[in-house]
């Protein structure tokens, strides 16, 4: 009875003016420091009316484009309350109609919230492809693409409930948040899977669910003290986006109409952002090209579609409670666009976090797209983005392990010299450190699933400096080679995620044998680093690879942990004395891995192949 | 007679205290910004005495060591006029000795010298492997080494005549300015003719020549307009010096006793220099371990030995009238105390220029080094050194003519990305740019004397930003290659240099048709680069390579260049749009090489492996 009177004042508070086929954002909360909201009224015809509202909001500009199905209306929430407003439509200076619209409550602490951190343990998946929670939504009505799972780049139907069902695999794993690779709906006719080519950005794609389901995602993670990563596009749409079927401005889009087939590729170039020597010519060509035919190349430049992104960024963080943005491509960017898009949601959400893909081979290039950037600042530039990617640990990573003479640079000096760089990052605490994600061959491709490598490779994710992010199916082991069969390869169901697979890895019992040693070693250290506060906020101190072994030390006050990695396939034997600074007068530690007590004194036999992680 | 007078008066104005062995520098200038100077007195027990001037000379401070042969004895020369002061040693209060000390009249315009900038076309040479212009001083008495010149490792007998007697072949070739290796005395049994393991630092090799000698080389150079780089070295001293023999302190120079042969070699790890991560027994293993064995490493964090270096490399700026300093092995002294030794050279001159080998792979940790670096700063870091190498176009210029397909970053895109990191150099006109130094295998080695590629690869060192270097003898096509046959093979002599040379390459008569086909070409874009203002201090901007093909250009308001390197082996048709921002409303331009008039409407045929430097 009281749902049924809930439903009842909902309708009937709801009034709607039929010629607004959309009002985005749908609805905006009371309280935000985003208290001037930019509302798109989209309708056949809509420029021709004259709006206000009925009370206590302020109209304070309204932009009319060469489009007349466009109308923004930019509104002034600030001290309005919670409640239903009236926006009218004047025609002749007569209201023709009345549209509702909602400031609804925030949460408590909502602006508050904290973002992922390195503390965190982040769970990268592709949705499509971990679980099936719900085989009903595998096609819908109002999507194109059908499901097929023969196909290697169709959909498979894997869903929102599918990750929920499987939440206490995460967690018994260790993973303490969660990316998703995007949900909102990607309406292309093939390789929508991927779906970053979205074709609305207020609703998820039906193949997954709801936007209560996606909320309810973010709520039962909560619930374990998990935290939900939202992958942000703002670079690209999909060609299937109904604003870019019917643009509001030419210049929402890049349109290189030079371009052959219609439009122009990046050229990916990005070092043409910040070089000094770069022609105009080259820097449009990475910024403003297309970063595929089916991803229109969104011009942030233009403050209707900047303020478009950012009002649907907080949106989103707002509705569905969300913990943190993964940004794709973030280097592709209108520069300075991209950095008030930034700006606006850490002024929302101070303690929040944003990890943007800056996919570059050179720690300054990296660093330069970290916020307060001191390399930045060369340029007059600060993205105020807090986490960039560690791709050049990543570069290491992914040969490093093969090379056993290690000469001048090969080898652990790889990564020994990544981190002589990481002065030049101005929060070292917040650089993303992965050995794989959706767009790289898969770490136990690499290394032929060898568990000694998993293992030295997963010591170092878990224990060097950073936010460690984990691409899901390593912890089993799993294969896949881009370059080989293609994306797909690398973009495997779950096993167990679908009624009937052969293996379900989601359950001791399911697992292979391998599959279980992968798991069990990741199981242990990803929850072992939950609780080492030198590990998540600690000071590092590496010393030069001898041998091809790599000992480096986190450390506060309090806590002090030593990690070995012996990439050498012979036993290495360290004379201890050379970690003196760190070591002190300390006799022995606890190696989490082996489980067993180590001397500190004298000298220590380090098995081939082998990774220790002290803890003291 | 008039001479005889002066040498008369030279004899009478100077006393000598027989217990004085060493005064160092033995004499000084009045009117120096330096102008506390702190004078080293050595002599068997000369510690026991005290020491006075006998008129306007204030002493401020006396330093004693442990060892009782040494006495630095601190002098205030300001506002004290030239002439021949008395300097009084006193035991039990009564004198006991006199030693005249000079303060000499310095040059008119000394301390506003203009150093060598990046209108300079710089030639490196190795004094003893160039031109023997004195046979006498082949072998010396007061030297160990002999020559012998069948040893590819030993003395040849080049000197500073051999120099001076070919500075009109430099002239010609269009070289502004000389870096020559060292040429202070080396008195090591073996390997002095590379003379980094200097015994004397006021005293010129005696197999090179004379102090006045060395003065004579600036003073012809200066009369063709040419400069004098001196070849200086702060890291490490040669065994054979003779304070070594008799350190003045044990801290003088590192000793790291524990090291195996009595010596621990450095680490060269010079990333630890900056790395905030580094532990401090990996900092020391870098900055304090030998450079070889012959070469004890300096302490210039002792305030005694640096300020022996100031003096040392101020007295001879001032004696010989340099024009720069190169400085070995930059990065492995002590930081703090090599960036105060800068400072002092510089403000002593505040337009003169020094060259730092800073000798890494990454553009950010060279750039780190260079004065006022925003990369210093984060590590709060200021070396005050004003010229930095460009050691990563070096990288890209060995590899990248011989990779035909460009791919991502192959080919010309290895040059592109290099100078895509400018930006992050503080003065991007202090940048040594060079194909080749006596520490490389020969460019001409590696690519073959192909003459296409040297007129690319030299095309390019001539006209992009920064100072070109060319080293001897790959104007004329050199070979040589270190890794497969050692040093020696590009050390070569110069053919010519000596007396009974079948092939004489420093006149047109004598150069074979191959060695004339490269110096002609060097000399023409030499010489024409001379007078290039836009080549000098224009700003440079680049086009993303395509094809293979690498587009630049360099330009100011009055001048404009416009480079072309097609490194394709093909034909390339270039599309002029393109480069519309820079070729404007510009119709045609002249190829200084090809000394065609060339269109710049519509298109660009571009031969295979050909460079165009057109100006317009």
């Amino acid at each position: 009875m009281k749902n049924l009177i809930a439903i009842l004042m909902v309708f009937l508070s709801m009034t709607v003016f039929a010629q607004v086929e959309k009002i985005e954002p749908p609805f905006w909360w009371a309280g935000m420091q985003h208290s001037e909201v930019q509302l798109m009224l989209y309708g056949k015809d809509i420029a021709q009316y004259e709006v206000a509202f009925s009370n206590t909001i302020q109209i304070t500009d309204v932009v009319k484009t060469e489009n007349p199905n466009y109308l923004f209306v930019t509104i002034n929430t600030k001290n309005v309350a919670t409640g239903t407003y009236e926006l009218q439509f004047l025609k002749d200076k007569k209201i023709v109609g009345k549209q509702s619209y909602d400031l609804k409550t925030r949460r408590d602490n909502s602006a508050a919230r904290k973002g992922f951190d390195s503390s965190d343990l982040i769970y990268l998946l592709m949705p499509d492809r971990f679980a099936n929670g719900n085989s009903d939504n595998d096609s819908t009505d109002d999507t194109i693409e059908e499901v097929n799972r023969a196909e290697l780049s169709g959909r498979h139907g894997g869903d929102i409930q599918g990750i929920i069902n499987h939440l206490d695999y995460l967690d018994e794993l260790g993973v303490t948040a969660l990316w998703s690779t995007p949900l909102l709906e990607d309406n292309e006719p093939i390789l929508s899977y991927h779906t970053y080519a979205q074709s609305d950005y207020y609703k998820i794609d039906p193949r997954y669910g709801s936007n209560d389901d996606y909320k309810r995602l973010a709520s039962e993670m909560h619930e374990r003290d998990m935290k939900l990563i939202m992958d942000y596009v703002t670079n690209h749409w999909g060609s299937k986006h109904w604003m870019i079927q019917d643009l509001p401005t030419k210049d929402w889009i890049h349109y290189w109409d030079s371009g052959e087939d219609g439009f122009q590729r990046s050229s990916y170039r990005m070092t043409t952002q910040f070089d000094s020597n770069a022609s105009e010519a080259d820097k449009e060509a990475c910024m403003n090209g297309w970063f595929d035919t089916t991803m229109p190349d969104i011009n942030q430049s233009n403050p209707l579609v900047l303020n478009y992104l950012i009002q649907n960024a907080i949106w989103w963080v707002e509705f569905a409670d969300l913990d943190g943005f993964r940004v794709d491509t973030y280097s592709y960017n209108d520069k300075e666009g991209i950095a008030k898009w930034t700006k606006a949601i850490m002024d929302e959400y101070p303690n929040f976090n944003i990890a943007g893909e800056v996919w570059m081979h050179n720690q300054a290039q990296m660093a330069y797209w970290q916020k307060d950037s001191k390399i930045g600042a060369i340029d007059n530039y600060n993205s105020h983005l807090p986490t960039v990617m560690d791709f050049t640990l990543h570069d290491a990573l992914i040969v490093m392990f093969s090379e056993h003479e290690q000469g001048w640079d090969k080898g652990m000096l790889r990564a020994y010299e990544n981190f002589a760089n990481d002065f030049l990052y101005p929060d070292i605490n917040n650089i993303l450190v992965f050995a794989g994600n959706h767009d790289t061959n898969r770490i136990n491709d690499i290394y032929k699933a060898d568990l000694n490598t998993y293992k030295m490779i997963m010591t170092m994710v878990a224990t060097v400096r950073g936010i460690p992010q984990v691409y899901y199916g390593d912890e089993l082991g799993t294969g896949g080679n881009k370059d080989l069969k293609g994306d797909g390869d690398i973009r495997h169901d779950f096993p167990g995620g679908w009624k009937g697979d052969q293996i379900n890895a989601f359950t001791a019992e399911g697992r292979t044998p391998g599959q279980t040693a992968f798991f069990e070693f990741s199981k242990k250290i990803f929850n072992w680093r939950k609780s080492n506060s030198a590990i998540h906020i600690g000071k590092t101190m590496q010393f030069v690879p001898e041998n091809n072994v790599f000992v480096y030390f986190r450390y506060t006050d309090d806590e002090r942990v030593m990690v070995v990695i012996n990439n050498n396939p012979e036993t290495q034997t360290l004379k201890l004395n050379r970690f003196k600074e760190m070591i002190t007068s300390h006799k022995s530690g606890r190696d989490i891995i082996s489980e067993q007590q180590i001397s500190l004194e004298n000298t220590l036999l380090v098995a081939g192949k082998t990774a220790m992680i002290i803890e003291f």
